[in-house]
């Protein structure tokens, strides 16, 4: 029977336990290498060590639903505990020599989370490299840009979708500096001052694959910003898939019908046999929006007074499940974008039936005829108005239809006929074309295709390299970890490690 | 192998069977309703219907666990829909008549949530039960009231607690409203325009239970404000309680030793043997700021154009969870109040040590003097000042003291002379003394005992009155859905029903 | 010079004087009751009260602007203490009597904050208005019922604009119980435990106009349930129509062409002279961002301990702050609705040219061939697929074509030999009509333009009735706050109101 | 008259008009780095240049409130666009060649944003360096470290103070790095594909100091990442700030005694004499919770379609806000720290009076005795209840109640007479000393004085560079912001500037 109140299991221990599976593997491996460093330091007995390590191990090979993790018997470190002490004994009791259960927990949990923070660096790469190609693919592909969904000026779907990869580069170099917070040891904080026993701190980070450690002790317990800070990275990365599944949906309607998705990404609706809904945009949408509740938790969370124990075990749990999420729509949209068919035609003749070439026009009267914009704006707008009500295209104005712009202009200011020259006869094909004003965009991050497919080469550099890198750091966290096994099971085997020989790898 | 791609199974279909557990059942009811009123309009034939049935029959004796929800075939209702056409053939078919999937999940939501709010409600009740009897308990015991953690006034920890009454019983008012939008019937909406199948919607609503049918069948099917205000009637009501837990937190701090709370609300540190932490309040203000983080979460989501899947495929999950988050916290606060050990000595000691009584005293100086309240004011505070450079406290106040402060202003402003009468001999120890002083607070609500007991009973009658309001109203849904079940096995058993004797049932 | 450090003034008190705008008002109201009070119980002297009143009537004069609010003195109370003081000297000390200075700004806030929400209320209401006279006037409107963006089944304009309108009915039910909260008397609190010099509480309530006191002095001091309340039906209100506005800009571009709004409501580009953006929409949608985070904010500032000053102090800003923004978006919105020019032609255009039709199809074919809604809705479907590829619509579709489609499914498996009759020759011009389809949706709260019209006037009743209503509460907020003002006036003019005779006006 | 409706007025431009404060000095330098420009490509004429220019330099002379910003015409560029017009006429018109309204306002937003944030670096910095002052004064100062508010273990005010510096140095890093976002130009990005007017876009980048080109002309103009993390960090920023508020108020009560606030960062209560308010403290937890709202409402307006004016529009103010609120807090705490008054005696009573020296003495018994950690645990454990039902302290435990508390847990359990070794007689003293435990914190990042002087030194020098850094960046801020102004000068002066001279200057 549990000494517990059954409400304080249910409102506390049963929240805490849902999450051992998030920490099982970590805490593992944090208690292996505190038993590890306490008998380097010769606090634990030989014997009792080799104990403890041998009910690590199997507390390696048992999965967590099978390893007796109950909320009756206290949170997950409890649990632990209780199993350990009914396998061996008093011995068990060496485990928290110098180390309170928040130690131990804070570092599974920064096990577990350097490695979800690698896995959606990973993932934002391979959408960036994605993306990539399919803007090189399109660099030529014509399409108004909009702005208020209103035709705007001609550019690509190329330029377009490479501004979706520069904010994911950025956040992939976010993430990397989430990952150097994370990746640091708060071990050896003992009660928060330091602990006596554990003595140098750098050698549980070395043992555990830590980048350092972090200095402060109390710090080191408390501080949950970068938990907070990760989440606000993979947040706004799922906030930005979701504006490019937004317009997706919006260009996959059969009005629009710019873009349509493969077959694996959409679903059929169980009622209308005619509909093929593009399910994956719908979801990614919605992510962003839980993940920005997640977000607004963890702030609402923090706010507290100082070291309190609530700032970081509901972390426990929220950081990983909300990276996990942020993980899962970044893969599903590095999908879609692959997928994605796009008609070209489509919104080439979306394009070419609207007036997407107005600025260029008024920017073409101002240089030639040495009007100031805003009249050539006046002008130009004033024809615009009247094709669009004669039925006709940006494509077919003509010089003449200039002229009876300004002389419908000078009616009201006469001004305007000595503001306005005789535009009949020029030849104004090029200034409409749609495909002469994007290779017109030749300035640096332009639309003009050279340009996007420079660009695109470039971000696609960078994500090869944030690829290679993020992996070599996750070989790293392997490496540590298995190490810390390998210790565990030589001294459990009994090939006693001579202190020295453990003690050559310490340091550099 | 599925026919939809890996990262739409692990974004998309996967998220949403991890709901599964919260929407089976009502999927089980939702499913058999449906088919007794396609069965009822003759829509679908009895044999078909019978079979359709007796697989319904076999979900609900089957765990979720073991059904076979599965995301590489879709999301829940795919994999019901797969299910049933594995166990009856094309009979299964029938079931998708006049109605989307989401109609059937939008059913099973509100089943769900329906409870989820009853119970809430109960708890709800059940703390403002506890905190009031511990209320009356403690209407006498003298506490100074505090703001900014200074003393205030003198006043008594009942008048305290039952403070946290009257906003609990404001949100089970709030609850009550919102289980009245969650409680009506979005049945029959078909693609979202109305179905000519499905017939009359008031058939299917009290088949369910409903105590309404939702008017417009647009807004029947979309509509999510009802869910979202749920959820944050619950995030208002755990705050409530994080704010009690959080002034707990405090008083059992040793500085203060007001309160403490019992060995099954504590947990021990494993590294400190002295330690015997308030757990229980900890978590339960985190589990107001998770809360926090959820509310606005869903409105993340719900901000998008109308209409969308994810606005409630997302909610299915999030809202059944946050209830029960809610509800674990409200229990636990119930336990942790009805434990707790007020240690009214200390309470007494800390009020008599400072000068609570500072501004009874002005007004009385007022009153008698008929010098104005500022003035009052800054006699006593002058005289406060120095009695507690002398280390004196606000019982050990005289006339005498009143005097001296009066002449130690005068020396800046000779107009104290004139202001000032003499208040030696006069005898303030009924002004001072804090039991008086609380019993002089017999206005409306205030703290005086016979006050504070008079607005504890009508509070519990209040509770009360909620909480059977709630249990019958909870007994009805459970009729509700069991008498589906019935009909849905007499069916199957071949005891066929008469179309008109279901019919009788149907309405006035 | 002020006694306060500089930076208390920048980052406190300068924070609190910022709202002066919004309290000002109401604490002129709030002071002058309270010297009635006083006043009416014989605690101030008649002289002392008649000069106070005059000082207050001479604050009802002053513009804040030119007040004298200065963060360098305090915040709000701090500096009209100040101002009064150097009017009328000591007398100025009677107004602190029995009431600390929050209480005085609780009843400002609410004061203000019953206004903004009786105005928020009338706002939806002549929203709903707009929007039930635009659903009634195109309830014949033809359009396609969308999800996904995805044509689903046959509707019409009407029935999805009035399906705007539920949602806002409920969120002025809303509105009126935040209201009945907010429009409550927390006077007579004291320093929270009561006061014994105000006496009783209902006569302060009634003066200002209060429906009822709040019972417990402490819930009366430091609830602010409420606020957070009404800031949350503002933003679901404004979230509501943000729905109503992502929609409308959809459908405002050319691609889709349904919707034009007027050019009140659009704004040029200064760049592209073509361009007419819907301005007032992306403000919209905007404005429901914002006004999530105000709630949240909220939210967050309430997670503390009780009786914490920032619970409030940021709440007198924020709340009118926020109500302000949603009247804006509420009122905006309703001129778009009012404003808007609806492509009749486009939309049936669309609709005609897709294959909405296809479910009712399907449920044509179980109903009269008998076989299950799958098959028919996989026949349906692989007829429909077919038709796209031959590019006909769903108008086009015939038996032969089903036929056909049977033939194709049967290659796959032959049951489909059995499962289908011949459907060659059947008539199916009703089947596939839209208008026809739309005139089956009979059911409550369908599509059927009879059923919308209906509708459509039981929420302009619903609107009327809600307009009327809030009209006349505001009225008796206006009468109650005149009346103390008037009766300040007499008692300063000299006109020595009697007691009994102030008695007799004090109620109904 | 407007051409706008009332409502668009009210409900739009009015909101944008309240950001002209925030915008107007931006704005006219980003007008006259655009004339300048557009002159030296020779796009516009020279007198025409010269005429706008002079318009620029009026409007820099003219204060934001008389310059005519009027929501009745438009939003702040339509205001200025209208002034210009009326001013100089046609040749106004020339200001709008090549770039859209959102580019000028995106870079007088960047202009104000990167002064925010260096103004929020300097003071974040100037927190630091007074807490590392207060901190080494009280590296000595000792205080029973405390988790759920329960003494944990001996430590120093010294060492919890300094671990509020860390986390503010880590925002001073983030800041940095979202100076670097911010501090980028958008220019030259035309309607969003690039403008072939504007030519090369290093220019106008290095005209207003910005250290590079954004590079994507799309992302360029509609990236928000960055606006969202600054406001984030400030958030987490003033969180941290709130912490220290929240630790400080606990420890300011009576019953704590532990600090004091100077008298020019506390207010006095109206009502009560004898209250001394930490009101700073209150503000700066509320200003947290403001700011996790601002924050949460910049990510759910970010939840859009890509390229939505609302993503910015909303954050032209709220940004620049944002950063105030979180300066004025920062300097607040700043001010609060140095002014704190901390008192030794009471700390240190309070820590001599508990048990906090109990897991030292466990890990004595395990080293000295060889038992394992938990074994040594529960026998302080009961050894520490007993001595606390006695009214015994840490300090007061000898061999001898070790002794009696083995003896009493061996009457459960006789195993702990073979655990145990016989404690009488041995010395204690130096093991239950706090001052000897705090010192021998030796580990990195642990409480022993020196350790916490050394750790404050290097924060104190990490601050000082952070300080210098943000200073010199600041200057040159304002070294390109006038130099664009002097060109103006020059230009408008007649003193014509060869454009081989402007080049000159252009570069290092």
């Amino acid at each position: 029977m549990s000494r517990y109140a059954e409400e304080l299991v249910d409102g506390g221990f049963a929240i805490e336990v849902a999450d051992a599976p998030v920490l099982h593997e970590g805490l593992n491996v944090a208690d292996m290498a505190h038993v590890l460093v306490l008998r380097e330091r010769r606090v634990v007995p030989d014997g009792s060590a080799r104990r403890l390590l041998g009910a690590l191990m199997d507390a390696v090979r048992t999965p967590v639903a099978e390893f007796g993790y109950d909320p009756a018997h206290g949170e997950v470190y409890n649990c632990r505990e209780r199993r350990f002490a009914a396998q061996i004994g008093r011995d068990a009791g060496w485990l928290h020599a110098g180390r309170p259960r928040r130690e131990a927990v804070r570092i599974a949990m920064r096990l577990r989370v350097r490695r979800d923070t690698a896995d959606l660096i990973e993932a934002a790469a391979q959408f960036a490299h994605a993306a990539c190609e399919r803007a090189i693919e399109h660099a030529e592909t014509l399409m108004a840009e909009q702005t208020y969904l209103q035709h705007a000026q001609p550019s690509t779907f190329g330029h377009y979708l490479l501004a979706m990869v520069y904010p994911v580069l950025r956040d992939i170099e976010r993430l990397t500096a989430n990952l150097d917070w994370v990746n640091r040891s708060p071990a050896g904080a003992g009660g928060v001052n330091g602990s006596p026993l554990t003595g140098d701190r750098e050698r549980m980070a070395e043992l555990l694959g830590f980048d350092d450690v972090i200095e402060h002790t109390r710090d080191a317990m408390w501080q949950a910003d970068g938990f907070t800070e990760v989440v606000g990275t993979a947040t706004g990365l799922v906030t930005t898939l979701a504006k490019l599944a937004e317009d997706l949906e919006i260009w996959c309607s059969g009005e629009f019908g710019y873009v349509s998705l493969a077959d694996g990404h959409t679903r059929t609706s169980v009622l209308m046999p005619q509909k093929r809904n593009p399910y994956a945009l719908t979801m990614i949408r919605g992510e962003a929006g839980v993940l920005i509740g997640r977000l607004t938790g963890m702030l609402a969370v923090a706010k507290s007074p100082s070291a309190r124990s609530d700032n970081l075990i509901f972390a426990y749990g929220e950081v990983p499940r909300a990276l996990d999420l942020a993980l899962r729509a970044t893969r599903l949209m590095t999908g879609v974008v692959g997928g994605l068919t796009v008609d070209a035609e489509r919104m080439y003749a979306a394009l070419e039936g609207g007036f997407s070439q107005a600025a260029d026009l008024a920017e073409h009267l101002m240089i030639s005829s040495g009007m100031d914009y805003r009249s050539a704006y006046e002008l130009v707008g004033a024809c615009v108005r009247r094709a669009a009500i004669d039925g006709l295209r940006g494509v077919d104005i003509t010089g003449e239809m200039l002229d009876a712009a300004a002389r419908e202009l000078a009616t009201a200011d006469p001004e305007w006929w000595l503001r306005t020259p005789v535009f009949a006869g020029s030849d104004l094909s090029d200034v409409l074309d749609p495909r002469a004003i994007v290779r017109s965009r030749l300035s640096r991050g332009g639309a003009s295709p050279d340009v996007v497919r420079g660009m695109a080469k470039e971000c696609l550099d960078a994500a090869a390299l944030a690829l290679s890198a993020v992996r070599a750091r996750r070989a790293g966290f392997d490496a540590a970890e298995s190490a810390v096994l390998r210790r565990a099971v030589a001294l459990v085997d009994g090939s006693r490690t001579p202190f020295g020989e453990l003690g050559r790898t310490q340091s550099p």
